[in-house]
């Protein structure tokens, strides 16, 4: 392992992790928790899946359904707090960003990326979290209009690696991501 | 497996998912993400330990150091979310709840069962979060007046089984967990 006073390494190894997750559909960091607030202030938190990962612009990707419950709250109050759990690397990864919600023309080459039997994904009727009479009481058409990219413009990062003794930093962007270690 | 029409079985497998998680610290709902909203309204989600699950009064708990950032967002706002994933049953598990902080005499018994080597959880030096110049610029003496139990008394669960065909229900205290399915 790099020096474990390192900050820039420390960072630099979560960003792996993040790049991985995108890569690798079995990597643990494919699959964030994804918490957003809603409009009468309840926290929201549910499994969404990494699309994207940019260190150099410090940006993360997940895609969602317009109907769903994230952006109505996300409409209300942008901040989005993303967590990931690698229990190899024994690392809790935690991003906090002010999202930016893209659909339409802005986000056609992403969704000619989706694979056809993922395009269901988007589009569910009765929409997301309607009540329904019988448990398979809906239809999963694919429906591009319902489909955005949540595009996360990060804000912070803040790291526990729990090692034999337990390093934590936090990084923001407004200290251009210098970092500074933090009691765990 | 049972009739997956029934809401009531979908219901007590996940309770039983959770009950599972507090015996045994190897399982996945061992450490559910935990949700906040801080005072400036930023969600929080960090990774905790299920250590009480009561289906019937539908009640969980984590414990926590009253020194951590959680503790100032459930002053404020005292409504959080839990989060699990089980990978091997497909089934992701979100509860919302309505959090009692609870300490010092009150907590006597549970701090008793705290294992010794786990007390040094509660009373890290400087508290958590504040900024160290070295990695491991900190101490772990253990607090006992630091330890609080946080007691969930859920409002809502919402079950998502990722079966051949997506079942999800959503159940609330307001309707005596009767439970209702949703489209997914």
């Amino acid at each position: 392992m790099s020096d474990p006073n390192d900050l820039a390494a420390f960072l630099a190894d979560a960003w792996k992790h993040m790049e991985h997750g995108v890569a690798d559909g079995t990597s643990p960091a494919r699959f964030p928790t994804f918490g957003t607030v809603a409009p009468n202030g309840t926290p929201e938190i549910r499994t969404v899946a990494l699309r994207f990962a940019d260190p150099d612009r410090a940006v993360v990707e997940v895609h969602t359904d317009i109907a769903t419950p994230k952006i109505t709250a996300l409409k209300h109050n942008p901040v989005a707090a993303l967590h990931i759990w690698l229990p190899e690397a024994q690392l809790q990864i935690r991003l906090t960003g002010r999202v930016e919600v893209r659909t339409g023309p802005q986000v056609e080459a992403e969704w000619a990326k989706v694979p056809v039997a993922s395009r269901v994904s988007y589009g569910t009727m009765p929409i997301p979290g309607t009540p329904i009479a019988q448990v398979y009481g809906y239809e999963k058409p694919a429906d591009r209009d319902r489909f955005a990219v949540l595009t996360c413009n990060l804000t912070e990062i803040d790291l526990v690696h729990l090692d034999t003794r337990h390093r934590r930093a936090v990084y923001t962007r407004d200290d251009d991501w210098a970092g500074t270690w933090v009691a765990p």
